[in-house]
């Protein structure tokens, strides 16, 4: 039986990879085509990044961005535009943070440091203490209550070995999420992260840290990767050193916030959604313009160009703009309850949050059978600089539907200089180029319509 | 014959594709770790641009260009540094240009705008005329003697449809070439190009012109592409317009100038040269980073590469840094012009002229039999972004070398962003990731590298 599946598959192959190959490629052509000559994504981008700007959830200008995402749906001209309303929580940076190093001499060397999303504040004077560094949690563990009292610098490098940088960012951002919780269960009184980032500047990256309830909640800031090598160069060269820092973070009662949803509605099969979406929340500090701007006016531009091109898709299309991606996963959670509650069938759900760059390939998650399916597609994306269909995963907001049965998949753009900005002020539209975003919605759109035509 | 050959082919593929193939992939994998953690490419790429800057030829930065590689190849630690003499032209822009579009009403708008390479001054006055735009030759030829005494604007953008922005470079660059001697043929007296520029702003582009001796040496200057968008919704709306501008640039006699070499001499077949290199003069607007400081520093990484791990290369590797690619190509003339007098055996030439951006592929330009074989490696690129052998051709420099019957090749880098900055003042060190550029460097060391192991 195996061997005739096979053979089977062979054959249909075969058939698919001759006539219906040529047409599937002269339509992705004239998806190609309409959106790199009409486009509004970098325009899009634009706004988001300069009229509205930073976005945290539960603050007003993340109300201004959905705002601006139903109008953006609205222009592309989808068929419903709704929002979507969930809570979201509200936390807040407050005034910019302060801290140094001072060395024995009385000599002070200025931080620049951020606090952590999530995190406690320091007492209103800050907090001082001798500093500890240490490269990762057995480090600390040997340290154990020698930390007592103590500020305790995570100094963990990304990676620089990982070709795939997303891989060094797994591994080194434990120290972030969970650093904090790890020094405070033997007594530290505040932490320091080296900043996640793959270049040496004097830019802080946020980020969200996860506090443990089993123990004191701590302040904790990340310092920027030149900081970082200073004070390790600093605390090899010196007895003693302290760490003054203080934050001014607070959180407020959660927010009334909304996920931004627009679709074209299927001709054949409409109950069957293919989901397409980004988060339309971005830290504090950055205009979020890669992380994850891209994300949200890729998947506005996936539905504008089908739109714009007269096309009837069998099935039907939605962009979710999700919002509390960076500090809670809010928006995607209301979104699934709102799924099972309507039974809704979520055939095929892509998210597009690794940065706006030149698009190298798709993640996938799904059943042997579905990557089958998709990987006979690849020639298609050739001509479009996607090749590459071999890592496992999709993304944050969309990986919740797994448990619809949901096949999942994310867009992988190069990830070469997505680290360098992740999380920090130079996250600009600046930083964006109009030809990558738009060729990664090429793919978007193609990948889209593909799954509509043909089902997985 | 041709059977058994293709069968002979198939095994001895297999048998590579086994054995051999893991032990070269962890070559590699050491050539990547070395270099993603010790290159010395990025900071040779900032003196490049920031203590030795613009570097066109004939030109005393370009000596000091000269003078820094030498010092970067021996400091790579190369068996030999030498110098190849090469006469170069030597063009000077002089003051920087002026000019306007001035309207019926006496109203002027200032342009951005830049002499062409090669291109002749105007008088010390200026000139000035009527505008008229044609978006090709066919559109010149029909206006034919029109255009006597009037300065033709060659309006062609940059064709957004290519996703390879070069194929769009290729097809606009013939009126930056020819552009001014096909309008001075109808007695045009100057002519403004559409700078070549896959962007929007107020960056003029310059680049080479290149006269035809049957007419007229009319000066002629690029715009900048937001220049050649108003300007050309002005003439639709306007009967009449007049042009202004004013040139300084001037010839001055050939100067003595310089190729880089550095080698690491072979073990086996010391006689069999692998060339790789890109070129050291820049244009006079630009630090020169993507064009070509990144090629440059890229080929002086190979060898620092190799000779850090300790590689006895069976081949010799060359690293060749070019003069005045730019304006002439004096540089490869004079190399060529050595290789045949010393009668050497050059195998392969790797050029990187492309950018420093994400590496994609490599293009080749070689007999089926030599790509057949470095298609059987392709698996050993692909876990360094590398998987594009598709496309014809090597580079303008190592391209000469085809006479010599040998194997040519090129990097092919990402090519989104290049021709936002290409031969303009953006063409900055701030505009290459530092690992973009050093995974470039990574896939051309393993290229050079398996060549010299298994020749061709």
């Amino acid at each position: 039986m195996k061997r005739i599946t096979l053979l089977l598959s062979i054959i249909l192959s075969g058939i698919y990879n001759g006539y219906t190959q040529q047409s599937d490629s002269l339509m992705i052509r004239k998806i190609s085509d309409e959106l790199m000559t009409n486009a509004s994504c970098y325009e899009n981008l634009r706004y988001l990044c300069k009229q509205v700007g930073p976005r945290l959830s539960g603050s007003s200008n993340a109300q201004k961005a959905v705002e601006a995402a139903a109008r953006m749906l609205r222009e592309a001209h989808a068929d419903t535009v709704y929002l979507q309303p969930c809570k979201v929580p509200h936390w807040e940076r407050g005034d910019k943070e302060t801290g140094y190093i001072s060395f024995a001499g009385g000599k002070k060397y200025d931080l620049h440091l951020c606090a952590l999303g999530n995190s406690v504040a320091t007492p209103a004077d800050g907090i001082a203490a001798p500093v500890i560094e240490v490269k990762d949690f057995s480090e600390l563990d040997q340290l154990g209550e020698k930390v007592k009292g103590k500020i305790v610098f995570f100094n963990h490098p990304m990676n620089p070995l990982f070709i795939n940088t997303f891989n060094a960012y797994r591994e080194s951002g434990i120290y972030r999420g969970r650093g904090p919780s790890r020094a405070a269960k033997y007594g530290a009184i505040g932490v320091l992260v080296r900043s996640l980032a793959s270049n040496i500047d004097d830019y802080p990256h946020t980020g969200s840290t996860s506090y443990n309830d089993s123990f004191p909640k701590i302040p904790a800031v990340a310092i920027s990767t030149r900081d970082a090598e200073m004070l390790s160069i600093q605390l090899k060269k010196r007895t003693q050193m302290t760490a003054y820092f203080k934050t001014n973070c607070r959180s407020l009662p959660d927010e009334l916030s909304y996920n931004v949803i627009g679709e074209i509605r299927g001709t054949e099969s409409p109950e069957q959604i293919i989901l397409v979406g980004g988060h339309l929340d971005s830290w504090d500090l950055a205009e979020g313009a890669q992380d994850d701007g891209a994300g949200v006016v890729q998947s506005i531009e996936v539905i504008r160009t089908l739109k714009a091109l007269g096309v009837k898709p069998r099935r039907t299309i939605r962009a979710v703009l999700f919002m509390n991606e960076e500090m809670g996963g809010k928006g995607s959670d209301a979104y699934l309850a709102s799924a099972k509650e309507k039974k809704e069938q979520h055939l095929f759900a892509l998210e597009s949050d690794g940065g706006g760059f030149t698009p190298r390939g798709f993640s996938l998650e799904m059943t042997p059978e579905q990557r089958n399916k998709i990987l006979q597609w690849k020639p298609l994306f050739l001509p479009y600089g996607v090749y590459d269909f071999s890592n496992e995963g999709s993304g944050a907001d969309v990986g919740k539907l797994k448990v619809l049965g949901t096949a999942l998949a994310g867009l992988s753009p190069d990830s070469q200089r997505y680290f360098d900005l992740h999380h920090a002020a130079t996250d600009t539209f600046e930083a964006v180029s109009k030809r990558e975003l738009q060729l990664g919605a090429v793919n978007m759109a193609a990948f889209l319509w593909l799954v509509s035509e043909y089902g997985l």
